[in-house]
């Protein structure tokens, strides 16, 4: 990587912060890669301090590789991409953060992923792992749908498939549904079976039930008609997000996360004949996003 | 009511703990009520110690009400009935208790609701209130059908009826989804729509899905499409939980909860027609659990 230039000149720091982890690189005006960053959990959902700390943790550890102090965050302008700051009172409480950069620039981890997946031009994403949700940026129209979380929405999702085959053993092993291998299945990821599954996923993380989605999945495609009902209605779901977005009119569409290869043979065909590869990394389409910010308020600034 | 008798004779402790409130009923070797008491929550799922104090605190009540010294509590065979007994680990942890009584015989709130209901004798409940169960005892057996909690289970329930409600709510107003009346009903009790319901919502505890409940009966009987589906899918699995109950031919069954007058005209008239008024509390269930127990011990003891 080439020697970051010791001057005043800004750097661009692009933050994709999620539940696991937080991704950050570091690049300079000129769009050269200083530095990369990989801390801890950063979902402001699941605590704001927490998640401050780990897009600082990233931050400093770009700085490092890019043979820069800490003092140099002062020259940094920042794009940080976090799930759930289109909540307003979780913008809010993430703005309030005095954070050591010249600026910070807040955007939803959805609109990074878009900016990225698409080289910071106009398209659409939609993103299913743990949880599920599209969103379109054209022209001036930027639209959200799907998302809400576990258990409001997410549908399509690996928490939600997780959760739809712990319900479908639980009445099964009542005898008031169709006998399912999903029983087996989950008896044997969990170490559990009958009142014990309910001891087991009581309270459950959404990561707890999305690590089920795999399985779910694999019996399906093995033709068992509970696991083949979850994933077609989560794919059937998946379907009208893609259609709902394409009504905009995007240059382009791409899907990201662990789930969309495994569920893509579920996808109806006019929706797979529109997928096409992300372009970039979240971490990048939040840089883009620090720039079009900066490059507005430079404009507004000098009319 | 009649003074109690200062005696040794034993005295019989009925106690139903619920996620809100706990009802105790005491009375004498003859069945005559001594007192009641009337306490905060008891549901162990929700906090072991707070359960404790709960029932603790309502026994006393029913010494205060009988005329007796809380010495007198050794004197007292308590049935305890509460919800997540059921789970091993739980039993095992209430069990552990220093309780003041002179034994503790513990039950779920199904059993306890179902002596009850048919006057200590053979019988079948299904309750329907924030969670949903069902629960049969003939002969030697006993069979818990459902339940599980929410989210794992309790299907038709007035808390999985406000969670469909609010995840239809979501996918409407995404357009991904049949416009409902639900949108503005759910509007109305939440003071929150769009990206607000999401941020109300988010974390609710069962009881804060429960209480859209009955809006979202009110609405179906409107006539409105998606909260019929909603409704008409809980009743179908309250009629299957009632037809998997009566296949053990019990000589009652009886609903308790609610939700079961307004879920009522909904259910099948083959189910209706057996649907029998419960003749006893749930307190008084717990009492002829013990009494069972109790008689039980002393059969095996003189064998």
């Amino acid at each position: 990587m080439p020697q970051a230039v010791h001057n005043e000149e800004p750097l661009y720091l692009g933050v994709d912060g999620g539940g696991t982890k937080c991704r950050a690189l570091l690049v300079d005006e000129a769009g050269n890669s200083l530095g990369q960053g990989l801390s801890g959990p950063a979902n402001p959902v699941h605590g704001l301090e927490r998640a401050c700390d780990s897009i600082a943790d990233a931050a400093r550890q770009c700085l490092q590789q890019a043979g820069l102090g800490e003092s140099e965050s002062r020259r940094i302008i920042a794009g940080v991409a976090l799930a759930g700051v289109n909540v307003p009172s979780m913008y809010s409480a993430m703005n309030q953060w005095r954070h050591p950069f010249a600026q910070m620039h807040l955007c939803t981890d959805l609109h990074a992923a878009c900016l990225g997946a698409h080289n910071g031009g106009d398209g659409a994403v939609i993103v299913i792992g743990t949880g599920s949700c599209g969103f379109v940026a054209v022209g001036d129209q930027r639209h959200t749908f799907g998302g809400h979380g576990f258990v409001l929405g997410d549908i399509g999702s690996g928490s939600w498939m997780g959760l739809k085959a712990v319900q479908a053993v639980l009445t099964a092993q009542d005898g008031l549904s169709a006998e399912t291998r999903l029983t087996d299945v989950v008896a044997e990821i969990l170490g559990a079976r009958g009142v014990g599954v309910v001891e087991v996923m009581t309270g459950a993380k959404s990561s707890g039930f999305a690590r089920l989605a795999p399985a779910v999945l694999k019996t399906a495609a093995d033709g068992d008609a509970v696991a083949l009902n979850i994933v077609k209605e989560g794919a059937g779901y998946i379907d009208q997000l893609a259609r709902r977005l394409l009504a905009f009119q995007p240059p382009r569409l791409s899907m990201i996360g662990g789930l969309v290869e495994p569920l893509r043979p579920w996808l109806s065909e006019d929706v797979n004949a529109k997928v096409q590869a992300p372009l970039e990394q979240p971490e990048m389409g939040a840089i883009h996003f620090a720039r079009d910010e900066q490059r507005q308020a430079l404009t507004e600034a000098s009319v």
